[in-house]
């Protein structure tokens, strides 16, 4: 009945790689530059300190970020100060850049963001890209992309990365968007049709969404579940600070939740899925209004105004967001549900219905229900930041191509 | 609109402890034990190879696990061969012991695990726990833990520590079980009610029976979704090899999430959770069977039979799980759902309904599911299993206080 624990196949994951001088150096370069982007400019023996390595180690490490571009010597500092003053280290200005974007299913967006998390160019088009082919719009975005990039060159920073946020179901290893519905896209590679020679990441704008609520919002926890939307509702799980993804990396499909499993036939082969209730088309359709160029400005507007039957529509997804949401909070026990992307703007409307019925059917468990902040620049933002602290992680193993030349 | 990310309070998890020498020393013993717990005998050459470190290094390292106790020399090795033989390495068939505890609704159990895996004691024993005080439960399962440590002990192996499964949301921390609804236990404290000098660990059963399947079968994946269910129904997600716990601790309530929205009030305070379909007395409500002495037994013989009634009932059950879980694949994206516990023995009534719900509403999806070989005794040996490996984790710094001593 028991196997032996000699014939285990798995130890912790801290078993699998040696701890090596190497691995530990380029770790500890990592901490020096997230400590200095978190509370800089500071001294060399304030970042000792607050890393708990010695001075000596830590000046070494400083040396090599400087000569690397990545951290600059403001000079000396408090010179009324008792003892050698030391010089104030600060996160460099003319580092690399994270360019990010967004194909959305009514705008293209791109937008560069520096090592000190500062936005250094933005561009934001709208578009009417449902349906649309793959080939055109990205051969738009693409033209976004040179012209960000271009322009944070001119100001000497390098991009480091592109990373781009896609209204899908994304296989991040190949850069493909597996299924778009809202698009109607189908195992797109966005790799060749981008044409980019910056290092590439693609992922669900849900991912990136939930990412810059981590990294960008001071109060979020390091544990919740963010629920955007745009024209489908998708969700994203952040655990201890990092996002989960799921074995094929499709977690958080909170639209294929069965609210009611009797309930209206979904295109993704079951029925009574949270979209069929909540989804923007739904709400329209509730409500009696026929989708227009800005449908969620269009609810909000009526919804304010009193529209009993928007305000009625709006009830009736809040309801089924509610019992969606029961069962994820059931199963994922996070501290707080974050409403994001555009369902930030129905909130008012959305939120009573949807936190009584969270609240009744999780009696006894304690997840408040708060909005972002970010709105819908949440998936833009988390994709440019998430290029930006790929270099605070591995800031001298990392940059790719224009760092090297 | 953007906070710089000066502002941020985050940094990755590696930035937040620094490196130290003294912890890079207790993983690679960690590692030590590990690669010879899962490979042994090795020579120390061999170790040395699989864990990337130099021979040197690893002789240091393994000749204090000798003097702790916890490795064995077994002499030299494969004499025939050039050169001076290597000494081949075990894991201590005399090191310390995990001992494991279950209270059931129907059972009390407990048993001793070496560190190569072995079962050395075990006591199981029927008992009426539904509604019992916990004082008269936990006195009689502190006397059996005394048993079965009495014993282990008079073979010369100390217990390392020891962890209990509850059918219950617990507060690891306290050792305080929040709420055990089929126990009728309401914030009971473990520590000191059990009286035991041993260090302690209290968990959920769920989850003690998910890591059994992940440390104790050779073939499950490292991603899945475990659901067990005694009287409740019970779910733990393991991701990459970790218990995903949620933020209180009390992830994986699959047992409540709704399945029909409107359906039956649940004490829980919500309606139509998935135990009010698939949970052991609502099946045998559906099947017309009074509740009995062995009720999973029952079922499962009744249907063997060819009983209707207890068929359909147990159709429906499987049904309200295919429909729970699709809302629980949605959101986690698992490689796998494992039935283990009672479900193990109706898997073949209840997979029938329960795939065809999973396969038809998760079009393009794939998650298998497959049943538990470790049955009923899932929850047990994770118990036991859980404190020999935290031994095996950090081989020098754990162990209590008997290896102290």
């Amino acid at each position: 009945m028991t196997a032996p624990l000699h014939e285990a196949r798995r130890a912790t994951s801290d078993a699998r790689l040696p701890d090596t001088q190497q691995g530990m150096r380029r770790r500890n370069l990592s901490r020096v530059m997230h400590t200095v982007a978190a509370h800089g400019p500071l001294s060399r023996a304030a970042v000792a300190s607050r890393i708990g390595l010695t001075r000596a180690a830590v000046s070494t490490l400083v040396d090599e970020l400087i000569r690397s571009g990545l951290l600059d010597e403001l000079g000396p500092e408090r010179p009324g100060r008792v003892g050698r003053p030391g010089s104030a280290l600060a996160v460099s200005a003319r580092g690399p850049v994270g360019i990010g974007a967004e194909v959305g299913v009514d705008h293209l967006a791109v937008c560069a963001v520096d090592l000190r998390g500062e936005t250094r160019a933005r561009i934001v088009r709208p578009a009417r890209n449902r349906g649309r082919s793959p080939v055109p719009v990205l051969e738009e975005l693409a033209v976004l992309v040179e012209r960000v990039s271009d322009e944070v060159r001119r100001s000497g920073l390098p991009p480091a990365g592109l990373a781009v946020a896609v209204p899908g179901l994304v296989a991040r290893n190949t850069h493909t968007v597996v299924r778009a519905p809202n698009l109607g896209w189908h195992d797109v590679d966005l790799g060749p049709l981008l044409r980019t020679a910056l290092p590439l990441t693609v992922d669900n704008e849900a991912n990136f969404g939930a990412l810059a609520e981590l990294w960008l919002e001071g109060e979020s926890p390091e544990d919740f579940l963010h629920v955007s939307a745009e024209i489908g509702i998708g969700a994203a799980l952040v655990v201890d600070g990092r996002l989960l993804r799921g074995t094929h990396g499709f977690a958080g499909e909170l639209g294929h939740v069965p609210v009611r499993p009797e309930g209206p036939a979904c295109p993704c082969g079951g029925r009574g899925c949270l979209e069929q209730y909540a989804g923007e088309e739904a709400v329209l359709r509730a409500a009696g209004l026929d989708p227009g160029e800005d449908r969620v400005a269009l609810l909000a507007e009526r919804a304010a105004a009193g529209d009993k039957e928007v305000r009625k529509a709006l009830r009736g997804a809040g309801t089924a967001l509610g019992i969606a949401l029961t069962g994820a909070v059931n199963l994922l026990d996070p501290r707080a549900v974050v409403l994001g992307g555009a369902l930030s703007r129905l909130a008012p409307w959305l939120l009573p219905a949807l936190e009584g019925e969270l609240t009744q059917r999780t009696a006894g468990r304690s997840c408040k229900v708060t909005v972002s902040g970010l709105g819908p620049d949440g998936p833009l933002l988390g994709a440019a930041h998430s290029v930006a602290r790929a270099v605070l992680d591995d800031p001298v193993g990392a940059g790719g191509a224009e760092r090297a030349g």
